[in-house]
């Protein structure tokens, strides 16, 4: 069976639509491309109740992996850690090697930004105070580390909210893990586009296409002009490039194609239709 | 006590990270500025046994409102309904209000877009078939209804997942709604943006400012150059007019402006600085 990830992203500034949430995309964009499955993305406020509550229940279902994103930091409401902690029933204690990745960040800070750190004040402590018995992951591009915890056959992974730290962490250090977990699998996706042809038409087509190609995913993507029904048709597969994907992708492709010029629509092979386009 | 809403986002497409999730951004900053307090954002997948399980989730919980995006549509994977209907354990049946709104739409089609529309096909009755007891919202922009069911204190809305549709239903079914039950309150929101000064230095003084500004929430956001700290600093609160948010606000930035330049900080009123910058 395929592995699986939910994906936890803590910031009240998500839930006030301050920030759009672009870290869930990309995650999920990264570990679809190494066969992961995602199952569900949950995003919370900065409580640690809330937090709580959101690690528990994540946890019971036993994906393979959770990633969490936010909440990491030296600030009030960077509580991510604590929210696990007592998800985990684990005591929060200053992890000596997280604390002497901080300590390196800040000696490097002094010399390249010539910022005064001259003391590991409390907030500093903090983001080197990890639930017991997880581990620190490097952050090549910021001050707090991510964090690795094994609970039950889950491994969770916790992440700063810091795009590009988030990303150089996971780059780093999930990236390898998740294609190792996923032995080969990858995603393969295709699309076609469709005028002239309403989602009302496109729906019985689809259904015979995928019970005649049962590795292929179709979803249809309507674009959104009004006068001119216009739609993204996205086919996709996780395999392994030994099953051949992309031949079945494109045979699908092929077959849809075919039945929507029967329903007197339109084909092309790129959003923009024209001279690639089949008509 | 504040009216608290979820959001629930069904698609495949979301969490393979091929579109980011802009309407629970937009949902949530309506619903925000409307004085509702957004607890949660769930995103799962096209897929009937997910979508019940994280409905029955979200209805434990109990929110004043649940919103939830994508899945109604004509397609086979628009399963919301089906998933909602699970949830709730009533049956799905042919909505007569709903069935009138989707036959008045494909005859609209059939003459502004020269369609050839001329039955009700599974596909179109689909859309028009609703849990038992809830009532079909008119879309203004596309064809399939929303939908409102009224579950023990709990408004849940089912909306489309195409943005413009989305939207509209919202604003012309939904807000009014949201403004009622709130009562009055607003969202109130501030920035100040600060240079020169590192998140681990802000922590306590953002500490201070809140313990001496109760009803004020600020949140520190790293603007991520590298090697010259830039933060801003995103000052709120949801009150109403009477209890003078804006006041709050205003005193409280002072406030912290006046710390932050004493720990050597620079401290902006606008994103880039210059005229409007106080150093």
């Amino acid at each position: 069976m395929a592995a699986s990830m939910e994906i936890v992203c803590v910031g009240n500034e998500l839930l006030i639509g301050k920030v759009v949430n672009t870290n869930a995309s990309w995650l999920g964009k990264r570990a679809t491309s190494m066969g992961i499955i995602v199952k569900r993305i949950t995003v919370c406020a900065d409580n640690v109740e809330e937090m709580a509550a959101v690690f528990s229940e994540v946890l019971e279902r036993k994906p393979t992996f959770i990633v969490s994103t936010g909440g990491l930091g030296p600030t009030f409401d960077d509580k991510t850690l604590e929210g696990i902690a007592e998800a985990l029933h684990r005591k929060l204690e200053v992890n000596a090697e997280a604390l002497r990745m901080v300590k390196a960040k800040y000696a490097e800070y002094a010399t390249t930004r010539h910022i005064k750190v001259d003391e590991m004040t409390a907030p500093r402590v903090n983001m080197a105070t990890l639930p017991e018995g997880t581990v620190p992951l490097l952050n090549p591009l910021g001050t707090a580390p991510g964090v690795r915890a094994d609970v039950e056959g889950t491994v969770l992974i916790v992440l700063p909210g810091v795009p590009r730290e988030m990303e150089a962490i996971f780059e780093a250090s999930v990236a390898p893990l998740l294609r190792q977990v996923s032995g080969g699998v990858a995603f393969y996706e295709e699309s076609i586009f469709a005028d002239n042809v309403m989602e009302s038409v496109l729906a019985p087509l689809i259904d015979a296409v995928m019970r005649d190609n049962p590795s292929v995913y179709i979803k249809s993507h309507p674009k959104g002009r009004e006068n001119k029904p216009h739609m993204e048709l996205h086919l996709s597969t996780s395999e392994k490039p030994t099953e051949k994907p992309e031949q079945k992708l494109k045979k699908a492709a092929a077959q849809l194609s075919d039945l929507i010029e029967k329903a007197d629509g339109k084909v092309y092979a790129d959003e923009e239709g024209g001279s690639a386009g089949k008509t």
